[in-house]
């Protein structure tokens, strides 16, 4: 019952095997093999465009340095108040791109376009006491497990084109957001204006596979100085590329995420019917907000269960009691029916 | 025939399975499992003493980090000029460190004493236009395929000792440079006077396993947030961990090193054999620098060999003829006895 | 009437003259004047300890370097929302530091302490993740004219002392605070626990005289070396030490403070005696700002008024309506009661 | 007989003037002023073509910024071993350019051509690992009182051209250097393909008088922020025009340099002349490196004379033998021939 987060998973079998099979040849270094090379191409049929494909070695910095990529003096970025890039990534955002985070609120993780919209009006293209406004990174799914349909996509993208601003999404659960909107990663992303991708499959089944994607290839001319010059190339890249060799193998990728969300359904289902539990708010990936009776989480975790507890937002529609916790869990490719049927029978029961 | 570098050798089998071992189970994120911790511990006892331990992605990580930790404002770092970190990383330890990289002269890509005082000594301590002496940088084996001795590393750290300087060893062969020496960890560290050593794995068998290994826990109070700021804190971080439980297993490590030295011996010993060919200088670790005819070279090439031609130092004791070319080749643990018996039954016959 | 901002105003003729003096003879260049070090123990005198002082060129400078000075890796600065260093300085504090500003709100442009600590709450110091608080800035005066009192900063202080941070205080109007506050500059800093102190002498008649007092001089032993990597040592640096010279000599800089309060305090009289006009909120120190008939604000300017129009705060004490405007007016030094009667009589007429 | 620098000088009486006279006036702040605007108007008469001008503090700001403007991820600078750049400002051209200064060697403080296209040709475009050339920066009057002839800036630009570099001229000392060359200043810049110039008052008889200039504007869209940013935004700009105003007037500022010169010339004719000193090398500008017998120094310092022993470069035309000391004179707008002839009486006599 490991639902502390998808990145304690370990990684899929045939994500291992593609690499037990690499580590018995020789290959050229620094992401110059063939291997390399081919995947770069995948990307390229996946997006159903050329596109420009770097791995890293981190979320982290997969987001820092797609920001850094479009970066300018004084330049800002706006964010959702709870984005990863400007809460979870120690100021890596803000080091490498030498531009502020600004938070822009939104219910549900989502930056609500009028206030995106309002901020961004604070910091014109002249005022150079304030800052400019630099770049817009939206995170899908977000933080919270909710998901920008390609409607919401569209809204934050024709502000971004408005005010000729790059738009940067952090796909870290790519996947799962894609599995959920069922939709092809091309609609997901440039065709409604995305410029520069955080492509995340460690989260997803591999153990170390992070991407970033321009879709204008152009916006990379820099980039592999960039990267290197960020301690971010790999000697050993070609074992980055078997990761995605394997994960974008006949849609291996989308089958992790959809296992996962189906174990998230599974779990939402599960609470719904319960008298003692029930969903936070509703979310539609692989994370689960979930209020328990306190004895109920603790029963959880006496038996092994792994989960955060979370702070509840301001704004929460369900309200938390005394006896109550909100708890925050997340499903994986490995998380399986029985751990999830044993988490809540345990609620139910506890 | 590949003698390009040793990281374009694949993984070892024992840390492939290792590696396979890991993936099938879930632990904590972010350097909190208990295999982290273990593998903590199992430095120290290398060590013999207690060390603070990182796990980063790359050396270059490992350089630039290690020398953020130990910088100063307006700080130079004084390194060998052929150093990999002025030469080979793209400014990173610059960028991570806010610090000038101030190339010393040497031979056989050693930093010779009486050049390091010289150079620090134009850079006092209340020099605040030139900027300051700030920190030492040795590479063990180097960048030439030497190795500094015991002795000579006395000699570097009582320099570092008398400015009051912290001491980093780049130790992206350590295994070599410590097989080839024939002593322990310690003695090749921290009992000579190292503060600070950049440990790497990926060259010696891993894909990916770097370290930083401060020998004074205390220097590294500040560390986790250096490295998460810096982009380089896995999610899976055990995955590092597992590597190295397979490396330093049965001192796996020192086998595999071991293996790498006594194939450069053979082609070392088959070099000095012929009369088309011979060692462009002496070399102790995994590298070997030899003078080949060019036709050699060619017919190497055509039948599979890689190596990198290697611009001829302006020191170099023995002289490439018009005819010849210097070329570099590199041994690994993957290396075979029949790959270096082919390249210089190639030679003979060429 | 010019009340755009106190740095509309020139220099005084006392400063003005003693520069001219300076610039008749040869002296030691970057700071190693006997002026330079006279200067720097009237600071002594003036803050009754000994305190390290630098001079720097820009009030942002003297602000970004003294969080600089205390940055560390994954570190947040705490400050009010609307704070000249999260707000007005294009990111030059998150530059130099390295550190994110984070907004604590507050009303009157003051922290409010409870706010202060629920917001450090969120940040511990093992929050790798998530940074780390390491500094508090408060400004005094603040950007909306009001001051906070003895007691405010000893809530402030408490909590920076509570937390293990340091406290710097943005004194860009510290002249104009003091004379409101009618204490001793040790009173309102070091006395109450200000670590750091920016020391803006260029809004009080200098042209050009900003300082970084330290009150603990240990803080500032790499300081040099920080200024002058950062390009703020200049090499007439006795000019500035010659302006400082004047500005404290006879308390010179308390009456310039205490005339531009003067002023400032006539025109809170007048628009309190106005029907048609009258203060958007209660402010003490050189800045007013104050609710006018749109038709008013026309007039004045028209004749040739100065001012900024300023957006109204979501926590407005009085509304602005549809045919008012709000506005900013800063008095100085070279503010004259003619300027004064001359707008308010324009604003008691239109 | 103050010839330890030219920056030990005070300000000229005309610029004094200027500032006294701007000091009773109330003006725009941040550079809005309408003399501001006229200083620019001014520069683009000089260069006789239309240019962007910002004001920095000091000659540090004004060479790290000019560089920072034309910064690229791994990018190199390539310099004079003896440049200020890379000797004596802190390591601040580092700091904000991102960029590492590569040492070029050359006699008399001026890189060899040859030299220039050597070093540059062993960082191409596409070297990730050892980063690429992104600059030239030459410093016109040299650190060692030699200046580049007009043939010679051709051939550094052109070397520029060749490689697509920017092109960027540090003239702390360009008034000097335009004089003893006597051209115009676009012939000395632009004309023969230079990019971005550090344009120096300050050395010359202002007191803080900085500019960076562009001679394509285009290059500078950026530069407003990038100066914010870097804390050199002056709020009182318009005593930086007001400096400029007088030292442009009526050609002051050539006036300036050439008594210097001719201050300097004197100096040299003077050492000629004797028997017991001599120049260490020919100067053409205002500075002077004379070999002197150390008894005469220390006579001439004890009559009052202030100047730098230096230490003497390895490839010095001129021994210095045991009883005799290399000292540099730089001499300046203030410096009178009665100094000149004192000293060179004391030498006489010692």
């Amino acid at each position: 019952m490991f639902f502390a987060s998808d990145n304690w998973a370990g990684a899929h079998p045939a994500i291992n095997e593609r690499l037990s099979k690499e580590s018995t040849r020789f290959a050229a270094a620094y992401g110059n093999s063939e291997l390399d090379r081919s995947i770069e191409a995948r990307f390229n049929e996946m997006f159903e465009r050329d596109v420009a494909v770097f791995f890293v070695a981190t979320g982290t910095a997969a987001n820092s340095l797609a920001l850094a990529s479009v970066a300018r003096p004084g330049g800002l970025t706006f964010c959702h108040s709870e984005a990863h890039v400007i809460e979870d990534e120690c100021g890596a955002p803000d080091f490498f791109s030498g531009m502020r985070m600004v938070a822009v609120e939104g219910p549900a993780g989502k930056m609500l376009p009028e206030n995106l919209v309002e901020r961004i009006s604070r910091y014109p293209q002249d005022a150079v006491h304030h800052g400019r406004a630099a770049a817009i990174t939206m995170t899908q799914a977000t933080e919270v497990g909710t998901i920008y349909t390609l409607e919401e996509i569209d809204a934050i993208a024709k502000i971004a084109k408005d005010n000729g601003l790059p738009l940067h999404m952090d796909g870290a659960r790519f996947a799962n957001a894609l599995v959920a909107l069922d939709c092809s990663p091309a609609e997901m992303t440039w065709k409604r204006g995305v410029d520069v991708l955080s492509f995340g499959g460690t989260k997803n089944g591999c153990w170390c596979a992070e991407a970033i994607v321009f879709f204008n290839p152009d916006l990379a001319k820099d980039f592999a100085f960039l990267r290197k010059r960020s301690a971010q190339l790999f000697s050993k890249s070609r074992f980055i590329a078997a990761q995605f060799d394997a994960y974008l193998k006949d849609d291996l990728w989308m089958g992790l995420a959809g296992h996962a969300n189906t174990m998230a359904d599974r779990l939402r289902t599960g609470f719904s019917a319960l008298n003692s539990a029930r969903l936070a708010w509703p979310t539609t990936s692989n994370e689960v907000f979930a209020i328990l009776p306190k004895a109920s989480a603790k029963a959880a975790e006496e038996q092994g269960a792994r989960f955060y507890n979370w702070p509840a937002p301001r704004d929460i529609p369900e309200k938390v009691k005394a006896d109550e916790v909100l708890i925050r869990m997340v499903t994986s490719f490995a998380t399986t029916e029985e751990d999830v049927d044993q988490f809540l029978s345990i609620c139910a029961s506890a």
